[in-house]
C-alpha cells in the first residue's frame, strides 16, 4: 500500500479508536513508524487527513446507495440501503461524533459535507422514499416523505454517538448496528401497506 | 450574582457560541474581567466547569419534565414536554454537539450522565409514553413504546447538530426548535388514535 493511503487507513483507526481530538500528525507517523517529515510530504495537517477520510466516506456511500437506473427500487433495497449506511457510519464512526466542530474548523471540508448533503444525500433520500410510496411499499402522503426521511436521516447518522453516551459501559460494536436498523424499521413500520406485511416482516427477522 | 454563578453562566455562553474546544479557563476569565487565580479559586479546570453547567441541565430537566403525581397526562403535556425538553437542548446545546467527547475526558461526568440517564431519563421516557397509551392518545404495543420513545429521544438530542450540519449557512436559533419539534410530531403522529386526531392537529398547528 502507499504510504498515503496507508496514513489515511491508519489515522483512521486511531480516531475512531480514540477520538480525533487526542490523536496528532506525530501520533500517527510513530504509529505508522515514518517521519514527521514524510508525513508532511502528503498531508500538510491533520485537517487534510480528515478532509481524504470524508472522501473515502463520500466515494463508499455514493457507492453503495445509488439509485439503480434500470428498474425501481423493492423493499429488499431498504435492508441494503441500512446494511450500507450503518456499516459506513460504523467504518467512518469518529466524524459523526462531532461533526459540528470538525466542519466548523475546516472551511474546505464544511464546503463539501454541505455539497454533498444537498446535492446527493437529501435528494437519493426524497427519491428512495418517494420510489417506496410508489410501489406501493410505504404508504406515505407526499407531504410526509420528507420529515420521515429525515427522521431516518438522524437516527441513523447518530446512533453510535446516542448508543456510547448511553451505554459508556456497553462498549460499541458493529453488532450495535443491527439495534440501529430496528430503530429505523420501527419508524417505517406504521407505514407499511398491508400487502407487504409479510415482506417487512421478513426484513425485521434479519436483525 | 456570586462570581461562581457568572463563572458557569458565561462560561455557557461561550461554549455555544464557539463550541467547548478553543474556550480556555484563560478566556473565561478575561470575558468575566477577573484574574485566572479568582477562577481556580472557584474551579480547578474546565472540565468542572463542564459538570457544574451539565448539573445545572439535569436540574431544568427534572424540574420540567416530571411526571405528575394527581394527575395522568394528558395530550397537551406532550406540547410541553417538548417544548420544554427542545429549550434544554437550545439552552445547553454544545453539551450535545460533542458528548461523546466530553464524556471520555470526564470520567465523573460520564458517571453522573450515565446515572441520569438510566435512573431517570429513559424511566421518564417510558412511563410518559406508557401514560399516552393508557389514555388512548397514542396506539402502541406495549413492546412499540421503547422503540418508538427511543427515537424521539435522537431527534430531540441530535437536532441542532443535525440541522447545523446540514445548513452550515443558516445559523440555528431558538425557532430551529419549532422545526424539531415538528419532527418528533411527525414520528408519533401514525400513533395517534382517530379520537385524538383533532386535538393533535391543535398541537401540530402551534408549531
Amino acid at each position: 500500500m502507499k504510504t498515503r493511503d496507508r496514513i489515511v487507513q491508519e489515522s483512521l483507526t486511531l480516531f475512531n479508536q480514540h477520538g480525533e481530538r487526542p490523536i496528532t500528525t506525530n501520533h500517527i507517523a510513530a504509529h505508522l513508524g515514518i517521519s514527521p517529515g514524510n508525513l508532511y510530504y502528503h498531508f500538510r495537517n491533520k485537517e487534510e487527513i480528515i478532509h481524504q477520510i470524508f472522501r473515502n466516506y463520500q466515494e463508499y456511500m455514493r457507492e453503495h446507495l445509488r439509485i439503480p437506473e434500470t428498474r425501481v427500487l423493492e423493499p429488499q433495497d431498504l435492508a441494503r440501503y441500512l446494511d450500507a449506511s450503518f456499516a459506513a457510519m460504523w467504518q467512518y464512526r469518529f466524524l459523526f461524533y462531532d461533526l459540528p466542530g470538525l466542519l466548523s474548523r475546516n472551511q474546505p471540508l464544511q464546503d463539501d459535507y454541505h455539497a454533498f448533503v444537498k446535492h446527493e444525500l437529501a435528494p437519493l433520500l426524497a427519491q428512495a422514499f418517494g420510489q417506496f410510496a410508489a410501489i406501493g411499499f410505504l404508504n406515505m402522503a407526499p407531504a410526509d416523505i420528507m420529515p420521515l426521511a429525515t427522521n431516518a436521516w438522524i437516527i441513523v447518522k447518530f446512533w453510535f454517538p446516542f448508543r456510547q453516551t448511553i451505554r459508556p459501559d456497553t462498549p460499541i460494536s458493529e453488532e450495535t448496528s443491527k439495534l440501529g436498523v430496528r430503530q429505523v424499521l420501527a419508524l417505517l413500520k406504521p407505514y407499511v401497506q398491508p400487502d407487504f406485511a409479510e415482506v417487512f416482516a421478513g426484513i425485521e427477522a434479519q436483525y
